[in-house]
């Protein structure tokens, strides 16, 4: 499958990238500073002797059939006005999750209850947002060697959820559906909850859904 | 420890009292009616060959060091304002999932964000209240022989978490610490989302938090 990583140069984006390539998907790495993203997917192809290309962000949307956003919540609302056009008829994969620090392990909601709601508002009907990825490791992603002992929810339009979760699957980990996109909320906001228990416990938590028929 | 359970003879209080009365713990089952809560506890008295009390819910108030408010979210906000004296100085268990049918595999986040911070908020300084509980069956929770593959989140105030957390450890179940009572927002929207799972799957979906330390 074409995917494109809009924000793709971070430590997030790069470890998607690295994963779906390996796997066999066409992978474009964007940054809002094309030669960025050139860079970062010439550095991925030589050390991992995959197969990658790379640009600005509205080339990562151009080449996508599925397209990842990848930013802080910082750049969230911002980046998505910027691909709006971009995307049209295109699933639309957000893994923000609205921290605001310093209280970075406390829930803020913001606005729109949740960022992928807040996305969704702004690409209108044009494209279908996706929720997932929210309680994954970039440090684990970054190393293809690293078996995942944890889960990926997901959350949005039926159709769309499971596209992307036929892609979840191809990081190597277990995808779960979660419902409609009014979900996200309870997924982005377990993140300041796993980061707590990072803290208190000195874990690297991760969410694992038991109880699934064998 | 001494229990009060405020609307205990659902069937998640019978559970909870069941497991509690067998851990050694001094329990009375609440109810609005008296006179249930008074059967209820000789039903489970003659049943399971535990002791424990029962009557009305200002009377599991007054007993308890630490109450457990149980009943659905329509009465959630009466239930605490009828409790708001009697739990003057104590620790509060909020185990409601603001759920509003019929569409509850969805996230429908309540005024307040959660219904434990709107207990807080009506219970004012007076209370400590604490968020548990919201992903355990009340099936597994009444079957003393099941035994759960599931954690626990709770949050709240420090110490009252402490003093919760050793409660929850006496069902049967770890407890794991999620952080401030603001962080009830994803333990109760979490709830919409394993109900989903459940359906989707044919699962009885729960929560493992994987990545502790040894």
């Amino acid at each position: 499958m074409r995917i494109g990583l809009v924000g793709g140069t971070g430590r997030e984006g790069t470890g998607l990238a690295l994963r779906w390539a390996r796997a066999g998907h066409e992978v474009f790495v964007g940054s809002r500073d094309s030669e960025r993203g050139v860079a970062k997917a010439a550095e991925l192809a030589a050390e991992h002797g995959i197969t990658l290309s790379g640009g600005d962000n509205l080339g990562a949307c151009a080449h996508g059939e599925v397209v990842i956003v990848t930013v802080p919540y910082s750049a969230h609302a911002p980046t998505f006005a910027s691909i709006r056009e971009a995307v049209t008829g295109k699933v639309v994969v957000d893994i923000t999750v609205p921290l605001k620090p310093p209280k970075v392990r406390s829930v803020q909601l913001p606005a729109g209850s949740a960022a992928a709601l807040e996305s969704q508002a702004i690409l209108g009907d044009g494209a279908t947002v996706v929720a997932a990825l929210h309680h994954i490791s970039s440090e684990h992603l970054g190393d293809p060697a690293h078996e995942f002992d944890c889960d990926v929810l997901l959350c949005g339009e039926k159709d769309a959820r499971e596209t992307v979760a036929k892609l979840i699957e191809d990081l190597g980990l277990r995808a779960i559906e979660a419902g409609t996109l009014e979900n996200a909320v309870a997924l982005e906001s377990m993140t300041p909850v796993l980061l707590f228990i990072n803290k208190k416990y000195g874990a690297t938590a991760g969410l694992r859904i038991t109880g699934m028929p064998g």
